[in-house]
């Protein structure tokens, strides 16, 4: 367990912290989407560069299957689901929910060499998980469960967004509010001072935390009234990356009402890559005091919405000056407050350097079959 | 010759057969255009990834040149056409039908080292052959002239189609008709069982012939009400493969009318690759009965329009598809079935392997010159 | 200093000319806006495939930046200006005009390894030129003022295009006024026999001069009866050539009244390389003649912009060809008239080749900091 230090230094990236070009993660847990999306209907969604169909069976039972028949390569999302099956639209291939095939009309049989990959899910409320690693070796070890999603004590609110960035760059800024009152400086969460805030952070294994308190805080009127609380606000935020699919924010409020009041907040970021320059990227707020009132559910949805919005927006224009300024030997620099993100890229090379390490096993067997 | 095995096998696509990766094929006579297409207006198509201009002369001969000006590779389709001389746009070069410059404005001459690349053609009916090969060797055994387009006792209907998709993948669309009750179900020209029907094969040289039999099936109602025949129908396709851009299908239809009514249609599709992922696809279907009843006709292009365009989406898909999934290893499966469309690929394999052995030669003379 | 050779002569262009694959020239001031392009509000312009932020300081001096924070690669152009002051609109991180660090908030400091590479800045009238070499070693004795655009003597009109074409066929193009007749032909500029005329080179060091006299010509109507003159017209054209970013064009024109009236013009283009595939096209026409007259003025700025958009177009069509057409071995083809363009692709290959045996040293230099 690893203390920041105080002192200030300015560095600049260098080898070991993950970039655009590090392989992406593959045994982990994803979000691949919420809940709600899959349906009876198919539908399409890459995630990690595989093209996945997904659907339900009639039991409501999710299926991840290849969206990309084995005989001639024909998206299986444009075809049809009947019972448990998907039924490719080009020869009507039938598959079922396992993988396995069927029915070939063309042969009148169901050939054990004909099969989709399909991909382990779980889900947990809201959230529909997907592994995407070895699919015979799922490890539920990883797997995060969240209480807030399933819990009757919590509610919440959520949203997702195609982000054409990378999706490091999102986990960047999330271990970082010090961008809280100049990208999103409308919502009146902090003031510049703000910035300077430290932040603790604590490394353990394969897990990072950081937190940090603002005091003094506004927040938007809109919510504070609907919460009915009393500015001004003392705020402390919690950090959590276990994974490379998601950042798992808690925001602990103190208000100014006599007694005080005390709002806990889980903010909980998604980040699915979809390839190494484009993002599916969910969010969701939970919280656990008025979960029935619709008006304070709506207003965090505005915010939700429009702050989240101002991060894609801002790592969408960083991707397309990447790909535009050829400017020689810049590497970007790192203060202070990015310890945070940049110890969650460093862990993700360590992980990736860690699967590329274990690969050629892995190929081995594919030649091998 | 050799007859199809009757033992079904699941194999894999590999080495042998081509693909997107193989070299186009140069050495065959491709069809460019309908004839109606060009007229005395210049007219941009590329082909085999070189960029043509089509215009006629005075007398209505067709000629075909490189669109490209010799001295500052300006697009000559922009250009007018004088006379029977292409007039570049930019600096007012003149050339004649051979692709000699008849006139340099800035020289007031007509140097003998400008001059443009011309294309060896042949009109046949609608039909307006190119040579890909050498110019000065064009293979005049290999054209093969339809003989349903220009002599009085056929009509014809046909249709053209931009597709961003190889040529390939529509020459295995159309040596598989088990794919009929699927992706053309609408059209009622098969049921799920016919999909099994056994092909016969026959391969002899670099040719290959297919047929199959289809008893008991229905029609586009529409079109057996024009044709005046009636239902179940009795149906031979009979399939033909003789050069990389045309596939000759011929389809007899017997009636159940007493006594039965014989149908017989040559289905003609002409795939002329523009690049390795993209194909001009043009159609026409041809009868030999009720050659005057524009009522019947209308109702085949309407058929064939919309049928043809099914083909065309799902090729396309599939082309998107293969750009977007990086899923490691994969392979398309072979069944019983796609061995007519086997035997095209491995054919045309053999073919580019042939031509790319020849290639060297070819080399060492434009170095020479 | 060389005359052209007066043997008509057709070559084809080789090793030795500057063509798209050759590094672009960095060693040179560059036009990169008209000064009234550059305001209070930021301003991105990508240049040599450097992506730049302009805007002024509040006593109006222009400043030129990377457009890219050095934190976190965020495009400044989308930031604020505050006081002399650019404003990172990600995490507020604040630049002085000479790209210091000016404050960064979360530090509370402002470190000297922070800092943005600034650009040398000139400006010139309406002409706001950029040296993109070292900015450390700006060569003054390269920056060619325009004295037409600041002297009150003159009156100028003036447009601009982004042209989604290499830089270097405008050079071609502005050399050789045999196109004239026939892109330019709505124009009445020259007849065809005027493409013949012949041209006079001049090359001393790294500046090519060339003109050409073309006798009893038309000029636009609408310009001829702005102007008060009378044709037909002689015409000497004058071109200069000492950077890659401009071509210095001076037009004399004699009309035929009693006594003979004469017009000088400059007319200048410059061409800002974005990429080598893209270029900012602004072009001017100065006249010292009826500096007041407006409709003159308004007549010049149809022609400019009308007969320029002709250029451009035909360039872009060009580079689209050139990307179509994968024509083997393809060479363009050199004629007599095209001398004066040829020498300014072999000047600026040298000059490339210049700059790159110059670049180890460069490179050192970076490697060292």
């Amino acid at each position: 367990m690893q203390q920041t230090a105080n002192a200030p230094k300015i560095g600049s990236k260098s080898i070991g912290v993950a970039d655009r070009d590090t392989p992406l993660l593959r045994n982990y847990w994803y979000v691949a989407a919420f809940s709600d999306e899959i349906t009876r209907e198919p539908m399409r969604r890459t995630i990690l560069e595989e093209d996945i169909v997904f659907y339900r069976k009639e039991d409501g039972t999710p299926v991840a299957a290849q969206n990309r028949c084995p005989h001639r390569s024909f998206p299986l999302h444009t075809g049809t689901v009947k019972g448990d099956r998907l039924v490719c639209g080009y020869h009507g291939m039938e598959f079922n929910a396992d993988g396995s095939c069927a029915h070939v009309p063309a042969l009148n049989a169901a050939p054990r060499a004909i099969r989709l990959d399909t991909y382990p899910l779980e889900e947990d409320g809201p959230l529909l998980w997907i592994w995407m690693g070895d699919p015979a070796k799922p490890d539920y070890s990883r797997l995060v469960r969240q209480e807030w999603c399933t819990s009757p004590e919590w509610a919440y609110v959520k949203g997702q967004m195609y982000m054409k960035a990378n999706y490091l760059g999102l986990h960047e800024n999330l271990m970082d509010l010090t961008h809280f009152p100049f990208l999103h400086g409308k919502w009146n969460i902090a003031r510049p001072e703000h910035a300077a805030a430290p932040a603790k952070i604590e490394e353990e294994g394969d897990v990072i935390r950081q937190s940090e308190t603002h005091d003094d805080v506004d927040m938007p009127p809109a919510i504070v009234e609907a919460a009915g609380m009393k500015g001004p606000f003392n705020r402390e935020a919690h950090h959590l990356v276990q994974m490379p699919g998601m950042h798992q924010g808690m925001q602990v409020t103190v208000d100014s009402s006599d007694p005080p009041k005390r709002d806990v907040q889980h903010i909980i970021h998604i980040m699915t890559p979809e390839t190494r320059t484009s993002t599916h990227y969910l969010w969701a707020m939970a919280r656990n005091n008025a979960i029935d009132d619709a008006e304070l559910s709506a207003q965090i949805q505005v915010v939700g919405d429009g702050a989240f919005t101002e991060d894609k927006v801002a790592l969408e224009d960083i991707e397309e000056l990447v790909a535009r300024d050829r400017r020689p030997g810049f590497r970007e620099k790192i203060i202070k407050t990015d310890e945070g993100g940049i110890r969650v890229l460093r862990l993700f090379a360590r992980l990736a350097e860690r699967e590329q390490a274990a690969e050629p096993e892995a190929r081995e067997a594919v030649a091998a079959e």
